[in-house]
């Protein structure tokens, strides 16, 4: 774990700014922040993380990385945490856990807390005799938004398993055959639900959890950008996959194909063009690397679209923006809408929609670097499904 | 989804006791409370939920439901939200969740709020002219904790799924071959991960999601009550499987079955044998129904235990609670510290671990009654493991 660096250079900022003593965290395993801090998948219920400013027990940082190991969880926190030390419960075992933080720290102190905190933790801190002060998550979001090379590791293979999951769905969706308008595979009718397990199941077996983020729409319900209900698939229409697992580490994969069983024409051939014309011009901006404006990706993605003729208001549009950060959230910063960075990890993912017919999604992720971007892994583009 | 009640009746009383004029909750898809209230599987990032005091549509309650739907989210929130309106993002669209649940309401208007909101959702709340009042989230939690008829479809939906899993267990650990001190399946060791891998594919066969909580041991890994790592699986040792996958409405399962490749014999047969008896006299107890005390069962399943000649404080000895609540959380109330009530669902799992030798633990989910438990789902008691 020790190649998942802790962000604790954050911390020593967070807590200069605001003259703070010490920096406290209470939260679960489902918050991404105790994540990134502790890197221990704890449980969910809340525990407590404390960083005290004592000098530290390095030179690179002020201070000292204190995991609050909750109950049950003593021998699982000392193997997984990436601070300093791990404090088992003690006779104070009843102490909720913002006492046992606050007990570590003198009376008086000055607590920085993230402004996300809960008014209970806050009350709590003030019971236990220090004095928390609210602050701006910033400092924090942008030391997760910046990849360490382990985590672009973890990142790069949870998109390989997604990889998987969808050339599995490919798979399945060759191996079907038409049935008047309904599309059949294994002697029943093929569903949107039918593929999932597919995926989900393959997902599993490559190590990831499909987090129940498995999107999969048929037709009309692609433009549903969230679809995870139940859709048969039909010939001729649109099947658009959305696979975003977590893996082992808390980190997310995201990946998006469209295709259209028994090949793309008419309408449906010319939204993917469209959409697969966007995707390569947007990779062709990003490429440029560290520095590139958010904005100059958006334009290159609505200057495709139109060059496709898919250029007004009407239907089919793209209903959402082209991307969004991923790491131990699956939606995190940096969004398109600043600079991109070296370190950030981002999707980029043009779409198509029209409710009355379908919807054509491309998505590939990205590391940016100095020189350009890692695109990581290849997947071709081509609507019609291959074994 | 009309079959999963609301818990509005809870809102009422919450409101009532801090003479609030509303109710606001402002929390992401990972939060089990949101779900509860609205049913709706929105992104994971917060939207506001805001129940006002306004005489009701119905009869039932005193107060009408609206979802604030998250941006790209209107259609999925008009789908799926269990209460009375979906606000569609306006003009107003910039606003924060919470500045959209207070333009819904009267400047000044009392509105009560967990205490467990952030500190961020107080102040934005101030900020949009109504005043927050932090209430005790326990009314919320009693009405989470008595589960509807169709609540109880779902958890019995899902503990089906983890017995399919643990069967696939089985199944593979009867189909591997000792050889020397390793097990063999198809071709090359057995491990945790694999087992796992094998376990979670199914899960996700049967519709439900793995969610990261695929606890497998093997040997002293077994008194590791959250090993999600890596271990050979050695023959004659104990193979610990605790499976508690999410089901699609968000409900979990949890299941806990022991085995011993080849079969148990000393000291794995006589600690098997004490926690399967430590099993049966708990759900025993379970069995008078409403007005059980938690204490009664934890008394049983010690005696038991004491009765196998584990009594004493040396290992083997059990290092954890007899059990929990179950719903849209994992563990949630009601615990054994006090009265079981018609509507409970509660895990009850006994166990021993020596942290030199191994563990065995059982667990199963049982729904309490007026007149007794029902057990959700057989599954034999039985340490070698068959096809």
């Amino acid at each position: 774990m020790t190649d998942l660096a802790g962000g604790y250079g954050a911390l020593d900022l967070l807590c200069g700014e605001t003259d703070a003593d010490a920096f406290v965290h209470v939260a679960d395993r489902g918050d991404p922040t105790q994540l990134f801090l502790t890197r221990f998948h704890g449980p969910d219920r809340p525990y407590a993380f404390v960083y005290e400013l004592d000098g530290g027990p390095t030179d690179d940082r002020e201070g000292t990385a204190t995991l609050c190991a909750p109950a049950l969880f003593d021998e699982q926190a000392a193997r997984e945490f990436a601070g300093d030390r791990v404090l088992a419960l003690g006779p104070d075992s009843a102490r909720t856990p913002e006492g046992r933080a606050a007990a570590l720290l003198d009376d008086g102190a000055r607590v920085a807390v993230l402004d996300t905190a809960g008014a209970r933790t806050l009350a709590r801190l003030e019971d236990g005799g220090v004095e928390p002060i609210t602050v701006d998550p910033a400092p924090v979001e942008r030391a997760r938004r910046r990849k360490t090379a382990g985590e672009v590791d973890r990142l790069r293979a949870v998109q390989r398993a997604t990889r998987a999951g969808m050339r599995r769905a490919e798979a399945v969706l060759a191996a079907s055959a038409a049935d008047g308008d309904t599309l059949r595979y294994e002697g029943a009718p093929l569903t949107t639900e039918r593929l999932r397990r597919e995926v989900n199941a393959t997902l599993a077996r490559e190590g990831v959890s499909d987090a129940g983020n498995t999107v999969i729409g048929a037709g009309p319900t692609c433009a549903d950008l969230h679809f995870v209900g139940e859709d048969t698939v039909r010939p001729g229409e649109t099947v658009l996959l959305d696979i975003s697992p977590r893996g082992p580490d808390g980190y997310y994969g995201d990946f998006t194909r469209t295709f259209v069983p028994g090949g793309a024409a008419g309408w449906e051939r010319d939204v993917y063009d469209a959409v697969a014309d966007a995707l390569e011009a947007a990779l062709g901006v990003l490429d440029r690397g560290a520095g590139v404006e958010g904005a100059a990706v958006s334009a290159a993605v609505e200057e495709a679209l139109a060059a496709g003729g898919f250029g007004d208001a009407a239907a089919p549009r793209m209903t959402h923006g082209p991307g969004h950060g991923v790491g131990l959230a699956l939606h995190e910063a940096p969004g398109y809408g600043g600079t991109l960075r070296a370190g950030d990890v981002v999707t980029i993912e043009p779409g198509l929609y029209d409710p009355a017919r379908g919807g054509v999604r491309l998505e590939d992720l990205v590391l940016v670097t100095e020189e350009g971007i890692e695109r990581f892994g290849a997947y071709r583009l081509d609507p019609k499904p291959r074994a």
